[in-house]
Formats: structure tokens, sequence, C-alpha cells
């Protein structure tokens, strides 16, 4: 007789979303949409910051989907009667108000699940506020909207002639800009990590090499962004990345790859950083890798089944 | 400006028990009990299994301090009146009715955390139920009575007698044992991780040799108990692991030592197991320990921000 308990049937499901708005220089407002975040039940606001000269904050919430869902509609209720783009200046390209907000699965929900998420939201959106919105990124309806800065190309001052071309007809919502807060762009994407390797060497070329040969634009990994930069007051280089889907392109392979390569030039790893959060699955992937783990399920984590309980 | 969100203050604390009662043949009292344990608010009944020819059931449950200290006072109010040790036998040596009370830090909370609430359970126990106690493990009172071998040595059938010298004393409650449940031993350990670790090679010496040269009691590591089997069916042989400390002989130090040995003798590790649950931390130092990450923290990991949001 052995049981699993009582948290064997369901799994709690975890969507991020990483909504960026076009606000950075009033604080009272960027306080407002953090508590009108703060107060939808099921949504845990993770973090927030403004920059003035970027005029641009960006929120980071989670929660389940029905409670993402309702955190970016208060966000939006919150927002758009007092953010008017035509009075708007920053270094950040912007389209709308309300800029970009992706939908980022960590737990419990597929890539699907979130696709399904920004177009119900993205409908809600258009037919709530009369603002028309762009699907990116995984969402995208074709591969000529998948990127954002295509989409977002011409800024929120080259909207209304942008949208008067047939290709650019918004996927929800009316055909023409809304006048204060122009358009938005929301879709779904993997989470991103940011992450870091510093080399024992003051070599910039080094890094530099490194960077080219793992990067996606370059030839390296699919879903690798990398650059070589110096740390001077260290004397030390770093190769700085962004891994943009860690299933796919896992840790452990871009952490081994730039190991071996440095290799190459005599150099060794320092040390690796990872900079702000980062899903435990990718973690766990790594552990499983070099253990060689076999057969290991999520749910032998301890911690998963307490929250799987709940 | 930027904010952590409304989680920073607070950490939820998470204590893992594990309540070995002598009662294996009646499944529904088993089940009663693991109903009482359900009821209990803040604690999560994760898994529990009876043995008829032990005659011994152990449930696994999680949860804060105080809802755990709750549900081991509810267990004790189902079990003790339907348990009577003077008519009970089995393979397993046993103490008492409720047997071994085990706690034991899971995330939030540190062992000296744990040997508090042990003792507290412990001096609680004694009071409502007029059971002895002995504490044992890291809540022992000294070295003597650390190991629960040496504490249950004799048995319920000697008990009397032991209890008699002044040197097993009781740390709690009264001298003499409860007529029908015995003693009961409470204390406070690191959780035991099962690990096994599978040769690609069928030679049954090679497993055992490795196995002597990690195991404490033959010279290695000091919290590794160890083991050579040979899986048969598969043709290859297991080096069989408890590691009972995580924190202070780490999964991958056992592992590249197993790795390393069996180099020795020619042989390659096919894959690893873990078997059962295995707290999130253990898999997130190996993670840290393989990509060399520095200045790394558990706050860093997305689920942990949620959960101790909460």
């Amino acid at each position: 007789m052995t049981n699993g308990g009582p948290g064997d049937g369901r799994t709690t499901k975890i969507v991020e979303c990483i909504p960026n708005v076009s606000e950075g220089r009033r604080p009272q407002l960027v306080e407002r949409i953090a508590d009108a975040l703060r107060s939808v039940p099921g949504v845990r606001l993770l973090d927030y910051s403004a920059d003035a000269s970027h005029n641009r904050s960006v929120f980071t919430f989670a929660g389940e989907p029905d409670g993402v869902q309702a955190a970016v509609l208060a966000l939006y209720e919150c927002a758009l009667p007092a953010i008017d783009l035509r009075a708007h200046s920053g270094e950040h390209p912007r389209l709308g108000a309300v800029d970009v907000v992706p939908f980022v699965p960590i737990a419990g929900v597929t890539m699907a699940d979130c696709v399904a998420l920004a177009k119900q939201v993205a409908a809600e959106v258009a037919r709530r506020f009369a603002v028309p919105v762009y699907l990116y990124e995984e969402a995208a309806a074709s591969p000529a909207r998948t990127n954002l800065e295509d989409i977002r190309r011409g800024e929120f001052e080259g909207l209304a002639t942008k949208m008067a071309a047939p290709e650019w007809a918004p996927d929800f919502g009316p055909a023409t800009p809304h006048p204060s807060a122009g358009a938005s762009v929301i879709g779904a994407r993997m989470p991103l990590i940011a992450y870091n390797i510093n080399l024992s060497t003051d070599r910039l070329d080094v890094a530099k090499k490194i960077a080219a040969a793992i990067r996606h634009s370059s030839g390296g990994f699919r879903y690798v962004k990398a650059a070589g930069f110096a740390l001077k007051d260290r004397g030390i280089v770093q190769v700085s990345m962004n891994l943009t889907n860690y299933e796919k392109t896992p840790i452990f392979r871009v952490f081994d790859t730039v190991k071996r390569e440095a290799e190459r030039y005599g150099v060794s790893i320092l040390e690796s950083e990872i900079i702000g959060l980062v899903p435990a699955a990718a973690l766990q992937a790594c552990a499983e890798y070099y253990l060689q783990v076999a057969g290991f399920g999520a749910r032998q984590i301890l911690e998963n089944r307490l929250r799987d309980a709940e």
C-alpha cells in the first residue's frame, strides 16, 4: 500500500508576464500600475523597474493563467488613461502606451498554452480598449511578424502610415492607431536567461572569438545571443549571453562549448554568472546532465510536490 | 528605481516529517492516521506506506513548522488509543507505538530550527500523552543517544529494564514506559537522498570496491552509506547509496569520485538514479558546481520567488 498523497492529480500552472509600459518618468504612475498588479488575486509581482531616459518601465509578474490575464487587463485599465504617446519622448523605441506584453511558460504550461493566452488577451485588449494588437514571436500569425523590431519599426509616430498598408493590418482591433495609446505587441516566448562566463585571461580577442563561435547570428547555437567584453577593473574578459530557449539550447551545452573553445586558446573558465531570475527547470536540467541521471521526474523534487498539492 | 516586489521580506519555511508507526496490518487504521494528517491546515501528506511483515507504517508530510507540530500531535491522538505494543509483533525493531519521529529541514529553516522543533514536540508528547521521549540524531542530548539503534536496543519488551538504569532516563516524560505505547524517539536529521550509480560492466567486484572506497564506514565520505549490487537482468552492476547530508557531502562530489574510481578499473558510468524525493537545493548545488556559477542565490530561482511571496 503506497499512496502519493493528495497532490497527485493537479499541477500548478505558472505563466510569467513582462509588460513594457511607455512611462518611466512619473514614479507615482509606475507605483499605481504596480499596485494594480498586486491587487489581482493569484498573481505575484516579482520585480519592476523604471528608466527615465528610456521613459519606460518593465513589470515582471507570474501566476496561474487566469490571474495573469486579469492582471494584464488591470494594467491597461490603469495605464491607458494616464499615458498619451503624442506627448511622449524617450530613447527606447515604442509603438504604444502599453508597448509589449510577452507571456512566458514557467511550469505546468506549454508554449501552446501561452500562445492561446496571448491571443485571448489580445482579443480582449482590442475589444475593451479599442487598441490594435499585433501578435509576435511564438504567437505570430506569419514569419514577417515574428520579430518585435520589424513590427515596431517606424514607432508610434509612423504607425498611422504603416497601418494603412494591407500587410500591416493588425491581428486584432481597429485598423487605425488608438489616438493616445498607439498599438500593442502581444505574444509568447520562452524565458530569457541572462548568463555570463568569465575567463581567466585579459585577452578580449578570445572572448570575442568564443562569442562569435557560440552565437546564432554567426553560426553558433540557435538560441544564443553573445558578445565579448573586457571587465577592466578585474583584468579579465567575459562572454556575455542571452539564452532565449533553455529547453532547446540548454545552459550545460553552452557552458561546455565555451569551456572547450577557451581551451583552444589555453584559457580556462574562471566562473559563470546567472543574472536575475532563472526557471528551476533550467538548473535541474544541468544537474541531470552532469550526473547522468536517468528517468528523473520534476515531481521527485520535494518542493514541487508541495507546490502541486496546494 | 527597482523593487523586488511584495515577497522580499518573507521566506516560506518547510520542515519535512517522517513518523514511523508500529502498525502495518490494519489498513483502516493506517488510512485513519493518513486522514488525520491530511486534515491539518498548512501540512501536505506527500506519501505513506505500510508493511505487513514489518507491522509498521511510514508517513511523509511537510509544511510550515507550526503545522507540522500540530500534525504530529494529531497522529499521536489517532494512533495511541488504537495500538497496544503488548500485543504487537513484526520483523522491524520498535520501542513504541509511535516509534520514531524525525524532523528534516527542507527550505527556509536551519537544522537548529528543527532541533528546537523536535524538543518542543517531545515536551508536548510527554505532557499530553505521558509517553517518555528520547531525543536522537542532531537533537540528541549526548553522543551515546545519537544513534537510533542504540536507543532502540532491547525494544519495547526490554524497555522497563532499560529505563531503570539511570543512563537511560528519558529526555522528556515519565521514568517508566507508557503501558501500551512504550516510548518515542524524536529528533532532527538532514534529508536522506537515495542515489544509485549504474556502471557499464557486469563486474560485481568493481561495484563493491567503489562502494567501499566512498562509504564512511570503510574510510570514505562522512555522509555516505554504500553497497555494490549486481543488476542481473540488465547485466550491469550498481553502487547503491544513501546520502545522509547533501550539504556536507554533496551529490556532485560523490558522483565525480565514483566516476574517477571506475576509470581506475577501465569502467565508465552508464547512468545514475535518484530514488524518491530530493530537495531542490541538492540538485541546484550540482548545477552551480558544474557550471562554476559564482554568487548565485536561491531567490534567483523564479519558483522560489513565487513561493516565498505567498
